[in-house]
């Protein structure tokens, strides 16, 4: 199985000398360390974008990557913002993988973050369905053709 | 999706007067709302106990409210000692419902807790798994009759 | 004794629907509760800013709540960036009372802060320091006219 | 200064495997830089011993250490079940030196420990007190010879 980093509010870190938000390393390792994941797992940082920031060039380089790698379950670490974006543009061409992106509402380094949850639900998910691509959030999972963010209430949704 | 609560490291707490462990409530609301969870579930705590100490008629009473119950999909939060002799006896009988047995190697109110990792995969797989008895850990999910833990590194895994 | 809250550093929060750090209310009823705090303490918000937009007018608010407070003993919680400006005004003026400022350089809600090791120091220092303005930061107390921020590090130091 | 370290609740962790709590090294250095503290110290750990089970001979070492270290500032992490017991042992020999004890009623490794504001509490109060032996609890500082522990509130409180 393999996990693809590309950034989001899960990796944010806190400047302590302007008080600004900002990306550093990826916390992946640690968290599957804190939840004793005993998955064989390969974990590369393609990117470390804010998602509102991601790019089309950005989106065909993961796009690449997916195609480009020879394991057939792969989770992908996102912002939420324009996760739904990126879930579309693979969605579209990816056929005989299965495909979950993730991400959070609060910075795993916070304290009180929902990126261990959700990381747990993504990596359950991705072993679990058939070939496709998917986003879970909420410790729902959603088609990549059915699902937008709620951007009032921050939580995603079913188009209908 | 019905979760029943049994009690285990899970829902330990530190009494700050004698120094030892003990439980009062359980912590799964307090959980699911820092996983930002909008899973509908019902919550139903059946004991309090470490699993150590879990009995026959305890066993009895959980496999009898899940063959009571509604639901399809029913996540069962356990002690990790004794999870797999649980699992058995919901395997051996329950036959339309897919149940997911999962649980800590640390209390979630210690903080650095595997729990919430746990909670969110063991979320996942009982929405995608066929019916059947599971235990998840570490990540993985196992089915009741090929898993043990490993007393000495603490994780689980298959019998062969 | 009494505490007056100005906001800083201590009391930002993350807001998940933007991403942006923000004030809401203080949260320093609660950390005092964590610290197991058991001094008689009068906590009394002047205001939510952050220290760099703090003006002239703030600042004599604050000094005037301290002139009229019947208590010998002040501390109060302050963003770092202008804290000592804060100090200089209050230091000019202020005679038969001790006042601590104090602060931190993460926001206590982010989980790893050095705000409640800093808020012990500063119930401590204004317990035992004689009259006059002091800043309490990373362990240390500072004279009014003896403290700056470097600004590079992030610490307080010494001006001489 | 000097910091010397002896256990209790301060340095307790909890063994996933058999869900015991027990000693490994000290966390003082991790709290000090959580707390971004800069004051110039000196660890030495003594022992690890949960106070309830120590020795009058323990108390001898401790005191030995006081008496021929060259700070004049010392703080001690102790237990808090005995802690009056070794801070009377101190007073009644100390004459030129500040000691002030704390610790913790929760492991600092638990996430929401009293331990950091009772650090910066203690390492304030004994910058600033005259000579003499003082336990550092609650926010609060009390005499050797005017304090116990309320062994139903957990709280320290003077004898009249």
């Amino acid at each position: 199985m393999r996990i693809f980093v590309t950034g989001g509010t899960f990796d944010k870190e806190y400047n302590e000398l302007d008080g600004k938000l900002f990306f550093k390393d990826t916390h992946l390792h640690e968290m599957l360390e804190l939840g004793r994941c005993k998955v064989n797992l390969d974990i590369r940082t393609l990117m470390m974008v804010d998602s509102l920031e991601m790019t089309d060039s950005d989106r065909q380089i993961i796009l690449d990557h997916c195609k480009r790698a020879k394991e057939e379950k792969i989770v992908i670490t996102h912002g939420t913002d324009t996760m739904e974006v990126t879930a579309r543009v693979l969605g579209e061409t990816i056929r005989n993988q299965t495909i979950v992106l993730t991400g959070a509402m609060i910075p795993y380094k916070f304290g009180s973050s929902d990126g261990l949850f959700n990381l747990g639900s993504a990596l359950a998910f991705v072993q679990t369905l058939p070939h496709g691509v998917y986003i879970a959030m909420n410790g729902k999972c959603f088609r990549w053709d059915n699902v937008r963010k709620n951007k009032r209430t921050g939580t995603f949704e079913e188009l209908k």
